[in-house]
């Protein structure tokens, strides 16, 4: 089964770019966790389009809405279904790709595994799909850092040929947030945003790389054999 | 994790009885399958309380919304998610059980096992619950019918004494839809109202037994030793 | 995957009735577990047949070997394998069945399904394919007595119509190992074991009720939903 | 679970570096595909260490022996058990590593996740728990070119600074084992067998680059969001 991840915190997102809706439904998530829709909110308006020229022009106010597991503030233990709705939805946007396969979209490879094209703007193969991993990413996040003290960080390293030297036991989510980039190092963050910009201009668009820390992990996480956790990390990018 | 169910056609069900909602993500349905809201709706308005006296007398429309995987009126091969609103969700008329054990809604397992009570009607634990299983069912029963020709069907046999005559090979939807109670043996079910009617004027409920055929069902479904056909069954049920 | 039982602990089972032999591979056992290969023997002398004249006169000493996963007398936490060789394998007992469909070992099935006929004694639809359950449940069985407390027995309550009168509270071990047909009650058993002879004599065979009950069994255990205990075990049965 | 691995063709080894056997178990393996003890063996004896002075030293024959799951030359859709004996296994050779740590081993953090050492040689984390993927790759290997053509084939690119020029597209099995490193350039192979020897000399080791190639892969293998046969293969890894 295509969309669910994890075996134990267990997700299950859903959403097409185009469709009603996107969300994900987490099941596993222990009882009496304080979480409020304030909190995913958080992570979902760090994920929004729009937030600046760099990214994709789509404009979304991706408000999440709890449908059920939390009550009184606190998670019950049962389902939780997180729903955002597609507001800039414009099928017609995408009229002209009804006969093309836009590449990185999983466009050929959809046709030929289900027979069946979903023209309008990638489907599952959307960054939108991400909408409900990351509202589930933000439960998981508190959870982790409630029971384990566990915090994770992740940063723009590079972009093209921009490197910042970063020391990864030492970066802040403020410094992360400090600029749209998102990369801790001012003068790095600067020149990235100055080559993004040329690139775009040139109708391109740059590669980088993305850096992640995990504090306070616990030893023994993870399986010994199938399921180390270099693993699941690594099937998760 | 305990509310999903299914390997290749898997459901995920979410929402407590006095939530914002109720629904189901199914995962693992094929692309291309014809279904529309009101196929799935006509499956939830059977289930629907207040049809009929004989029922608990909660009043809701319970109008089913296709959030994904449907697109032009086929499935996508990608997670289907429905949701239905609980509208007549009165948390209040349940405020005198806020410290008392309703039986058989599993109030003292649920707050055994998670250190928490959903007093608002039973959380999962409630009749409401089954509302993303007949929507999910609503898709699997088509998808039976157009890949396989499989028909199942099912109706009240027994209401406390009242045992009626029926022959499981020859019983039609019609028949079962004809009163309010699913008998299709109409002289059964007229006999079955009178006793649900005397034991509800006495404050009392009644038991029964449900029967159910499943129509050519081709031979080697389920698996051999552990996940025979009939273990899946009994677990279901 | 139809020989895979279980969540945490979880067991493989493997062997053909008359294949070289029949196994199991436990995952999930907790570390440090004290366990012997006479303890699991014990079930397996149990479970053998040829203990008596009332059961199949299959002689095989039924010898378990522990392949992995102990060490020092201990469970390390890693994959437990057990093997017990088939030694009363005789092919040749079954020539006549090369072209006949016994009832009740999935002969029909196991052809429209698979597409091929073992034919040598049931394949695995054969009592035999319960070594490897048995095996495995002793780990489990020791597992819940130590973790927990839990004890589980089972009995014959009944044998065609003979009934015994038995208080599950105070059944003992000792009392369903007093005689051949694992009756606690004595004056049952002895009529059942008569019944029993008389129906063999006649080329019949006779069916029954097996009671069973678990002893200090923490409120919480199973899930909500879908995976409920009463679930769990209509499926295991 | 750890030890389980695949969905529809799933396998479950087990073993210990030096307890009495390893092995693996396949479940989900489709029936009557024709395999022969002799094409499991063939992979096992290219695993096999001793094969050249550039491996360990240990010395094993590593005869497979198939427990089940095949009958008359052909699979029975069964569970194929694979056993495989420990014949070198020499825990008094290990006896100076009771109380040390060795690197790469996982002898910390087995002791920290399971409170237990095994420290006859590194348990599960051991390069003989590959034998049962070995054993159940030949089947895995068997069936994909008989189901769909599709061939595997690996073989080293690099080791430390010497990398061959290689076409993977053209590059053949012939090729691939025409010398003990496996790469099938011979006078890369050359250079790299004489870095080997002289790294040992040191009484150290060289790290290396393993490329792979898989033919005739059909389109629209994997899974569209989660299960992406990119993850997946990048968690085998």
């Amino acid at each position: 089964v295509s969309s669910r991840f994890g075996r134990v915190f267990q997700i299950a997102t859903f959403g097409e770019s185009h469709g009603g809706a996107v969300g994900v439904v987490v099941d596993g998530c222990p009882p009496r966790l304080a979480i409020t829709p304030e909190e995913i909110q958080r992570d979902l308006d760090r994920r929004r389009p729009g937030q600046s020229r760099l990214t994709t022009p789509r404009q979304e106010a991706d408000r999440v809405e709890i449908l059920s597991g939390v009550f009184e503030g606190r998670t019950l233990g049962t389902p939780i279904a997180l729903l955002v709705r597609n507001e800039d939805a414009r099928p017609q946007a995408y009229e002209g790709m009804k006969d093309v396969f836009r590449p990185s979209h999983a466009d050929f490879t959809t046709e030929a595994k289900y027979g069946i094209r979903n023209w309008q703007g990638g489907g599952r193969a959307s960054a939108r799909e991400t909408v409900g991993r990351v509202a589930a990413a933000a439960i998981a996040r508190k959870l982790l850092r409630e029971v384990a003290g566990v915090e994770v960080l992740a940063w723009v390293r590079r972009v093209h040929e921009v490197e910042a030297k970063i020391d990864p036991g030492a970066v802040t989510l403020a410094q992360v947030e400090s600029n749209p980039v998102r990369c801790p190092e001012p003068g790095a963050a600067a020149e990235m945003i100055q080559r993004i910009d040329a690139a775009r201009a040139r109708g391109d668009s740059l590669g980088g790389v993305v850096e992640c820390v995990a504090r306070n992990v616990p030893p023994g996480l993870g399986e010994p054999v199938f399921h180390k956790l270099e693993a699941d990390l690594a099937a998760a990018l």
